[in-house]
């Protein structure tokens, strides 16, 4: 399994990515699941999840700019160009293996989040899926998730817009990785992230973190303790009908129609 | 989709269930997804998920107690026996169901959670499969989801053990719920509460929770304004080697062996 995300905001973009794969939990291995594609006037971060094989040869495609046609991400005049080249890299993988997958059984199965920036263009991010097909992120939903998304899901829904500050939206993204990680083992650390500012056609910071990263520590223990201490905070339900404080039992309903089955006399 | 939980706890037991049920998210309906079964030396509260066709084939079987030979739920002398008879119901809907579920290319799909007191023994927390196969929680894994289970499992693994207060851990499971109900549509109010305390033989609160509700209104708003706090409270990542904080850069590898790709002389 895998867990990444991405993050398009005013002052930047987020990429954060575990990098554990499997098939099976007795086959664990640990790649890279980003990569970058940068020159001065343009840099895009690709990040995947599926089937191994099939996205690394996208990024191989990718990589061999010459392969489709005319366009390639070097050549291509904006970012959505560039997703259509991707996508593209995708279909072309499925020319060459979807046939001797499906013989084998096995789904073509391909999730790629894909974003950055062409000069004269503000950043822009994009989810592909396995057909090559892909959709864009916008103000109201800045964030693209694949893999395992849900554990984190929630953080991210509750605090990062496209005006969150990037040094707090890489902290949502790590604390949004770090419940996966709890929730999951099938993803794993190290994690590799990368942090690009608007304009800046280079990353501010492209690192590893593994679990001797003294703020991913923090991270860790504090993310745990102000979850527990939240929660303390939040006042126990009052059952009494006398008290100040809101009541679970007011306004309820009791369950009326709920389904009561008692012994019959015959048993 | 749905959303159950059950807790069980030295205090006692918590069973939470959303009622939306969903055939593609233009057919919506609200079913209970709870039923109750005791008399004055068992309680039992069972939570369904799956093919609605099933589970309620399987909760009438059981109402009607005498359906499977000798044993039912009103004669068995543990707990561990009445959910052998829970797993038989199921195996009856499969035997009377599934060649013609198999024709029309629909799933046997029937997850329960049950549990539930027995004079004389503790309260014991089980988990249904599809097969009719079942497992107890234990102290190290003391509750159950079934359904859409992932949004809010990260603040139950933080809170939640034996020994948490019961209205405490009501609190964690409103909270479970709520995060579950904003990441997943086809998750909805109003919600059925249980909670049993232990050698009572009947509900400590029975309740239904709708969105006109105070305390469930007090959670919704206070949890995502804690999670935010809480946020805000951890140290942005520092950057600078000389900060006297947890520094991200710190111990941390660079992107060494991360592929970066650029435009190739020919293109």
């Amino acid at each position: 399994m895998t867990y990444c995300v991405s993050l398009c905001l005013n002052e930047g973009m987020v990429f954060l990515s575990d990098t554990r794969t499997n098939a099976g939990v007795d086959q664990v291995g640990s790649f890279r699941k980003m990569a970058l594609f940068q020159s001065p006037d343009r840099f895009f971060v690709m990040q995947s999840s599926g089937n191994l094989a099939i996205t690394q040869a996208v990024k191989e495609f990718l990589s061999q700019g010459t392969l489709f046609g005319k366009k390639n991400l070097w050549n291509v005049q904006n970012a959505y160009e560039a997703a259509e080249v991707v996508g593209a890299a995708i279909r072309k993988v499925y020319d060459r293996d979807s046939k001797a997958l499906l013989r084998a059984g096995i789904e073509f199965n391909c999730q790629l989040n894909f974003g950055g920036q062409i000069k004269g263009e503000v950043p822009r991010l994009f989810q592909h899926y396995s057909a090559g097909n892909f959709i864009e992120s916008t103000p109201e939903t800045c964030y693209f998730q694949i893999g395992e998304s849900k554990y984190g899901k929630p953080i991210l829904d509750r605090v990062v817009k496209t005006d969150t500050p990037i040094n707090l939206a890489t902290k949502c993204a790590l604390v949004s990785m770090d419940s996966t990680l709890k929730s999951n083992i099938s993803v794993g650390l190290p994690l590799d992230l990368i942090i690009y500012k608007t304009n800046e056609f280079k990353p501010f910071a492209s690192i590893a973190i593994d679990n001797m990263n003294p703020y991913f520590k923090l991270i860790h223990q504090e993310w745990g303790n102000k979850l527990k201490q939240a929660i303390m905070e939040i006042p126990d339900p009052e059952w009494s009908a006398t008290s100040a404080s809101p009541n679970i039992n007011q306004a309820a309903t009791s369950l009326k129609n709920l389904p009561i089955f008692s012994p019959k006399k015959d048993t």
